[in-house]
């Protein structure tokens, strides 16, 4: 039973720890730093996350997981083109990258890279967060008249690629590999009718 | 001018700090651990690297981005097929990474998305790493008849596309991703003749 105060506190917690999770990744991020970004009292974190910063990480990476999903879908569903809805995705991660200072990349892959090997419910969590987005991009490939593993493939490749593309831009402080990868998979999608 | 002795300890350093970033990032690695690693006497790490931690970490970076590229040479200059020797490659990383249980992907992704927003000589070295491998592939890649700028944006693509199917593989603690770019990439190699 949470209270609206409870609620509150938690929400805060979980949104603080999303956002340095996705800047500076899992192992650079203390727990005094999310206290201390949420606002919220101290004294609740371990209330409302006794198994601590893990499970912290874990609630936050399936909290910034679902955003992206429901992004996800939105974007797809908006754009009969397929080739065009995945430009329209490569243009809105190139915006918010842009305009972080090139900070906000993928909320998932830093921690996974950092914490997945050492960590189950972190690897766990990131593989539950990228098989949805699999889903989602694979459904989409379905209705282009792909079959099952085809779309599979197809749907685990555009998402390697943006995927890459937000490491290489993050390196590159451009946007290009961003740009380049959305060119290719238009291409790509005109070719194929998906 | 370098003795064999201190040749040693700063090469011990670096393949220590190198394996460490790989397999675990910039933030959780410490020096300490470094040199425990290195077996090299800790009394020798600031006269090789006065710079500390960053300066290691840069040096480790070039070090394994140059033995990347090496590999990406060899097996790229291995097969007339593009596509079969950009198959090669990723068989390559995928036994690496199974082989490592599932640790050791790209020794620049993880230390990039951690600390290239913070760190100008950690970006800056992940900058001329990736622009290094992109000029191998592009290079490869016009001698298939692309144009510079074609050939540059499908480089881009290809090593995204293998980045992300690195991250992807790491939170599945599977080479499926990696073995479905292999196999889109042959497709698409085929296709085009490059």
């Amino acid at each position: 039973m949470s209270t609206p105060r409870t609620r509150t506190s938690r929400d805060a917690f979980i949104g603080a720890a999303g956002v340095l999770l996705r800047r500076q990744g899992y192992a650079a991020t203390g727990l005094n730093e999310i206290v201390e970004r949420s606002g919220a009292p101290k004294g609740s974190l371990y209330f409302h996350f006794p198994g601590g910063k893990e499970q912290l990480a874990v609630a936050a990476m399936k909290d910034q997981g679902e955003r992206l999903r429901s992004a996800i879908t939105a974007i797809l569903a908006a754009d009969e083109d397929l080739g065009q809805a995945l430009g329209n995705l490569l243009d809105a991660l190139a915006a918010g990258l842009q305009s972080s200072g090139y900070r906000d990349g993928c909320p998932i892959a830093t921690i996974t890279l950092e914490a997945a090997a050492d960590s189950g419910a972190v690897r766990a969590a990131a593989d539950e967060i990228f098989q949805g987005w699999l889903a989602e991009l694979q459904a989409r490939l379905l209705h282009t008249g792909l079959d099952a593993q085809s779309s599979r493939r197809r749907a685990m490749t555009i998402l390697a690629s943006i995927e890459g593309a937000l490491i290489l831009a993050r390196a590159q402080q451009d946007v290009e590999p961003l740009h380049a990868v959305a060119a290719e998979l238009r291409e790509q999608a005109a070719r194929t009718g998906g």
